[in-house]
């Protein structure tokens, strides 16, 4: 995400270096854990948005800053549960916070940077803010409910898998959209309107990541190929065949999905499937209409390299490789 | 605690009408877990000194039923994901939500209740009190952090076991006791002074639940005795004699306490070595010490017949069997 992120550069490393404060802790086993966690430094997609979104008000507050770190903890701390969840031993290719301690440091490690999160938040002194990353939070944490719910079962609609991005993953982008424009104290059209940009834009780089599980490289990706499928994650390629599929075909895989013991050949066929109803061409194909609402929104803003960024995000998302 | 909530009946059968409304969720299993939760009602506790508090001031706002529902709400999310990181089977005499679910189900759902509690929050629109509660939540998780820790040491001093009360039991009470007299809009001298009151009174609270660890009725508590110390969980009574043994006892003692399998035998021992130096003797001590802190903190009000209740939650806390 170079190109990206060089109009931001000087931004973004305050933001690391705002990353590294908030992450300096008395406890000592907190302090380690944080530390480790530098190490594991993600896309910076969420805080790079904030910033950007910012700028392309035209405008600039200096709580901006506080406001990215704020949102990149929320999104390391639902990185750290999700982990324990999934009893993932692996994140962005390096060893889990819950494989090199403990699930137990790890829930409580994620609760912290939560807490922490929140106390930037609260010390901007804006509630429209506070309520923006508030309502995307408890969307968030619905929508990974609504994910291990729809896990298991074998009939999940294309509608529930939407309802369950947006929650999970398109509400705090959207949170990091809006928070910008409403620190640098913009119009609410262009508040709302950055708030469906980013929607839009969580919702294809959600679907980009379920192609990634059928097409993705392991040593780009840090984690191996098939892997949300054998976690049983249902992705918007399954779905789809399972919907495009006859009654027939579909009861077949559905009692397939729901053996607890898959071989390779099984897996293999569960990918076969997929293959036959075209599951991964039409989540290209959705990701890329997400893509398009995404830059529709755009059209709020007054044209600027700040707004040209922000289009070339939509394209970055929806042909990401990692 | 019946006579202790008596006076505030009327506002707590609307705190618990308010959290009922807080759980109801369109998530099938979100809404299933919190059915199952409002049947393992606690005492109720921080609510109660959330409306109490405001009362002492004498003066009420309609935004402190909300306060105490959200401050019930980040009590829950604590209490389900403490008994993931203890893999506790128990909760109140019934099953825990990670033993009835799983601990992905109770570590999510702690998210959401934690997520809608800082919903409800905002939409105060008080920031003071946003601070309030930000802050005892950061504090909370750093103190559990810091339990952990500790667990994992047998030369832990006294110092920092207050600390990590502090942190972990007390911070939450006393923000309890701080929203009200902030909400009513109370002088800065007296919202200090409950939140100290708040302080004082959380570390008796703890530390009289150490010592029911090593003298409770497991059919009033609800968990097993010497269930804490099972647990690898560094209570005052054992911190005590183990500050108060010779060299060679202390060195003795640690040996035992960091060996991992334990027959009852050593269980015994261990009992009997804190019965040696008075540990329990000294907890209760310690926490009418704290008791009386806490009393004098209420100086501040002018007298009301909340002010008497508050004298009595100090007696009722330092004494409690449950």
């Amino acid at each position: 995400m170079d190109p990206f992120l060089s109009p931001i550069q000087k931004e973004m490393e305050r933001v690391e270096e705002g990353l590294d404060a908030a992450l300096q802790s008395d406890v000592e086993l907190a302090h380690e854990v944080a530390r480790y966690m530098a190490t594991l430094k993600g896309k910076r997609l969420r805080p790079a948005l904030v910033l950007i979104s910012a700028k392309a008000t035209k405008a600039w507050d200096e709580r901006i800053i506080d406001a990215a770190v704020a949102i990149e903890m929320i999104h390391a701390a639902t990185m750290i549960h999700d982990d324990v969840v999934d009893s993932a031993a692996m994140r962005r290719g390096r060893a889990s916070v819950n494989s090199v301690w403990s699930g137990q440091v790890a829930v409580l490690m994620g609760d912290f940077l939560l807490a922490r999160a929140l106390c930037i938040l609260v010390s901007l002194g804006n509630l429209g803010a506070l309520q923006t990353v508030a309502r995307a939070t408890e969307r968030l944490s619905q929508g990974e409910i609504l994910e291990i719910h729809i896990g298991l079962q074998a009939d999940t609609r294309e509608a529930s898998y939407f309802s369950m991005v947006a929650d999970k993953t398109a509400s705090l982008i959207g949170a990091s959209c809006k928070l910008g424009p409403i620190l640098t104290g913009a119009s609410s059209e262009i508040v709302e309107a950055m708030g469906k940009y980013g929607e839009s834009l969580g919702l294809a780089f959600q679907i980009a990541d379920d192609i990634l599980d059928f097409t993705g490289d392991v040593s780009v990706l840090g984690k191996p190929v098939g892997h949300d499928l054998r976690d049983g994650k249902i992705t918007l390629p399954l779905i789809r065949a399972l919907t495009k599929a006859s009654d027939d075909e579909r009861a077949a895989m559905q009692v397939l999905l729901q053996q607890k013991e898959k071989s390779e050949k099984d897996w293999e066929r569960i990918v076969a499937f997929v293959e036959t109803f075209n599951g991964v061409h039409f989540a290209r194909e959705t990701a890329r209409n997400y893509g398009e609402r995404a830059l529709k929104c755009l059209q709020v803003l007054a044209p600027s390299q700040a707004r040209e960024v922000l289009e070339m995000a939509v394209r970055l998302v929806v042909e990401r490789e990692n």
